[in-house]
């Protein structure tokens, strides 16, 4: 008897006639929430991955000096083939040794390097020396020629961000290894040594047209400054964006970067516009995601889900926390609440 | 022996710690072309799916008459698990019957309808009824409610075009059956009446919000004048672009839709600047794309992957092609070569 | 005695060396309303006016039936060198009788024509033959270089529309007659032929760069459908805008025109946002304008200082009335409220 | 005989009804070059202003205490009612004695003090106290309150910038004494300590609208470093802008600022875009303006006109010279080449 096959409302030669012309019933498919929900907020503690970091680092190999990151990959986010660790955000921890060298190379993805420890290192990006010190963001661009060296006498480590997963969705995520063979002529940090100062007549190369910041350092010293110094939101925030200074946007197109202090007993709850890679700049406290509380200190690192419910409390303040977010995405594709650089919205 | 094993420079003990918190080795990752190439053009004739179409059409069982889709799935795009058909465009083709309804429902998903065939039937997008007949463009925006009508006596055929890669790949796939709660006062057809008029004071809502068109009928003939009269690129093409009326730009952030004129008996190489979804609205001839020749004509759908290079030639004109590309969301996440609203580039 | 001078602070010396250096005590001038006010709202009602454009039309000494234009001076308007009619709008009425060419020539300032009566004229605006209907807008943007002609049997008769204050503010009034010597190719009218489809690939010259539409006619019975399917504002008002089809935004940076249609009896008090020239396209009614009121018919033409309160009635409707105001420069330099495409604010 | 009154072809009765009705025939206006050129290039040496800046400064009168300004009126610039000094650029110095204060007022025309000489003065804007040290540049956006006070032991002497001209064209030149009434919470100076870093939340008041800088203050040192590293441009110029770090845009929408670096014995020739009023901050040379050549150095302010050709020379170098255009006003109402931040085109 054929009960099942009797039921089907498409004939099995109709069928076949689906499969070769690779049609594909759309009444066979499901239809709500694909790949909504899932993904949960995710800790890395300092004192946990620090020495796994640490041991790694005394492990010479060649082929893992030039390479040595071990990615953050957040085992709740759906079909995560690009090893995600908040939203569509990567990221990983890095350590580079006194002498070390990570050779040049570039890809199409953006990548952002906040630095965590260490003295005397630098990235070159495009020909331009960047200092790697505590606290300083360091901007790879898509399709900038970068390398890192390490000349000081200590480990530097920090941690690795990029926009992987939206490269992958949009099949653009290439990557050349190889010798720098193009270097340009990049504005020295002075020139951009003040806000709301900017150099004018940058060239604008392939690297500069894709509407990325050609300032590829973001020191330390002004961000904090700036974040303890910017208006405290209705929900006891203060924010300070790094932001591209010819046109006050965020720095890449995918990841939009924010230095967050935190100064209240308790932050009023708030609703995450994206999904948040937390990194502890100081201080420590613990944050109620989605009913899932986490307590954090210097240097771990952390994750809220898009659309996540976040109260911070803080036991050591003030805190900074470094925050890169997807947000940046959405807003530019439609789906966000328009445009403004907000990170939560009140609930 | 442990040959392998010992050839590993991690030790088993820091590889447990690796997994115990989720940390991936980056230098065990292949680095290059992870998702590159592979995506060839396709072609899905008329005369091989109408008569497809036409039978499944037949089928009345009620949960198929709801959603009579038939996906083209092209399987050389890699990891296609949104059934896509060029590049970041998924496209399927319906038909409802005489009488038939599909009943309302929403989605994020932005959803357009380019009609082959059919007369009487409409969509009512929002609470407005919009006509669709041979040649009209039906916008149905993300999270705007909508349903499917045929009050006249023929098959409605159409080709249905959605964003749903990009939805997949930022997790915001939802959808929404159910009654329609909360329609909203659209302006009628006659309010958008002309090039350069556009009505003051549109309700924004939350469908207004998202940065899509609020005009959700594109009808055949303005379209295919203003095609005939564009003016000729380069490479002898003529091309007008489905607008918002409200700022000159694309009719949803992640899908651009075009009506292209062929009059030269072949045009100039020319380098695809994003994926292409080609619907044949009138005319005949073929083309080369990437070295794969397809004959089209009416009614026959094809497709141009992202950076192929294309030649078209006529043998039946002047020929036109309705056009969706991907190419929008390439250029609102820096990835495409600034803004403009081009599609080709010369090569 | 000397009392006047020795009252003076300032020594005979130190005023000569003032003198010498071009120097002028600012404390010497007054500080507050330079130029505030004394804007009031004026009427030229068409049976006034209408005879007195005829009788003019019938003198055919050849320089005045090239620029048969009598400017609307308003008297009240404070150092009104510009002969402004409203704020920085000035306007004339011009009258081109049967077989009259007046002979090409260009300038800086836009100059738009709303056509009130005739048949058969046309504005050759960059080498595009634009017809001059009852009801068109036909734009003649700076440096486009254009003449008229009747080719009709009937006299036809417009007002002429020009940014001429902002102009001689900027000192860029400029004027060049002579023959046309760089006609270009302007897409014919039907490649805009309908709301929300442009054509792709316009030719930018030295006219389309500066960024004002290279549509140059607007046909009246679209304008008119849009007016009367306008959403209805908080005071009882339809808007259609004319845009630039290419982004949405004013016709030409210095004049924002708007197809008003009012229904209500009466509307609810507005503030005007910027000044306005009005134009009776059909129905009549009074306004009451800063508490002077004008009773208004077809045809007639009346003004909005800026900041005004307004009421409008309608005793024959709907009435539809034609507005150009000068809104867009105080957007544009930061002295609206926004960039909102608005003409009143609720008051 | 009224030989002349016979060769009007307007007839005297026809004239009376002209009037009458305040109709003007435009083809007895002039046509062409109503206020075209005229303007010079001026110089105000220090050394002349200077010494009768610092007469001026002894005057104790109240009145004139607090409103101490000469200013530099160029009287070739045609109609000048504004006083303008380029351009559409008013300007003039002003000396602030120890312990004397000008009192609080605002007015809608933006007002920039570039300062020269002194310590320990300051503007409060509103209520957010600025340093004026020498080489800062002191923003007091349109109505916003401010006053400044010399709490130090040496005079203050500065340069003050208004966008007069064009409030005068469009009569907002409005001016309200009296008690600040109403201080907000401005970020202070460390919110902006960097280029890139900018406070996320800043209240949207009244002031913050009008689309200017909310940074008021932007210190010399980091400017001139900035000056100093930026790119040179083809003609052997370097250019620092004055930007609001929200958008990178002008500070305000009428007046664009740079600290220009000249470092080559001579720049190639160029034509400037927009009127410059020029003053130097550091080394000593020449210029030659259409014509005119200037002998200059350290205090000296001179200025170049719209559409100007330029050459400067120096012979104590590197020079910086800090400079206030009205280019922004001509971008912003399509009348420069595009909205680029260039200062200068090549000839």
């Amino acid at each position: 008897m054929t009960t099942l096959a009797s039921s089907d409302p498409v004939s099995p030669e109709l069928r076949s006639a689906y499969d070769a012309q690779k049609l594909v019933p759309l009444w066979e498919s499901g239809t709500t929430g694909f790949s909504q929900g899932g993904e949960q907020p995710r800790h890395w503690p300092w004192e946990a991955i620090g020495p796994i970091l640490r041991e790694t680092a005394h492990i010479t190999v060649p082929s893992i000096v030039e390479r040595r990151v071990l990615m953050m990959m957040n085992p709740t986010i759906p079909r995560n083939d690009a090893e995600s660790c908040a939203g569509l955000v990567s990221a990983g921890v890095q350590a580079l040794m006194p002498g070390e060298i990570a050779r040049p190379h570039r890809h199409a993805m953006h990548a952002l390097r906040f630095v965590l420890e260490g003295e005397g290192a630098e990235t070159i990006v495009e020909g331009k020396a960047c200092a790697m010190e505590p606290g300083d963001l360091v901007v790879t661009p898509g399709w900038a020629w970068h390398e890192h060296h390490n000349k000081g006498g200590k480990p530097t480590l920090w941690v690795d961000i990029l926009d992987l997963a939206i490269h992958r969705a949009m099949r653009t995520d290439m990557f050349q290894p190889g010798r720098v063979n193009a270097l340009r002529a990049v504005p020295a940090d002075r020139a951009y040594g003040a806000a709301g100062i900017v150099p004018v007549g940058i060239e604008e190369n392939e690297v500069a047209r894709a509407g990325h910041t050609m300032m590829f350092r973001y020191p330390a010293g002004p961000a904090q400054a700036a974040a303890a110094n910017a208006p405290q939101d209705q929900c006891g925030i203060r924010l300070a964006r790094y932001v591209d200074p010819r046109n006050g946007g965020a720095i890449v197109p995918t990841i939009d970067c924010y230095l967050m202090q935190l100064e209240e007993a308790e932050t009023a709850k708030a609703r995450s516009l994206g999904a948040q890679l937390c990194v502890v700049v100081a201080g420590a406290g613990e944050s109620d995601i989605d009913g899932t509380r986490i307590a954090w200190r210097r240097h771990d690192v952390f994750t809220i889900p898009r659309g996540a419910t976040v109260v911070h409390r803080i036991c050591e303040g003030p805190a900074q926390i470094f925050v890169a977010s997807d947000i940046e995405i959405y807003r530019r594709l439609g789906q966000a609440d328009g445009n403004d650089p907000a990170l939560f919205a009140a609930v």
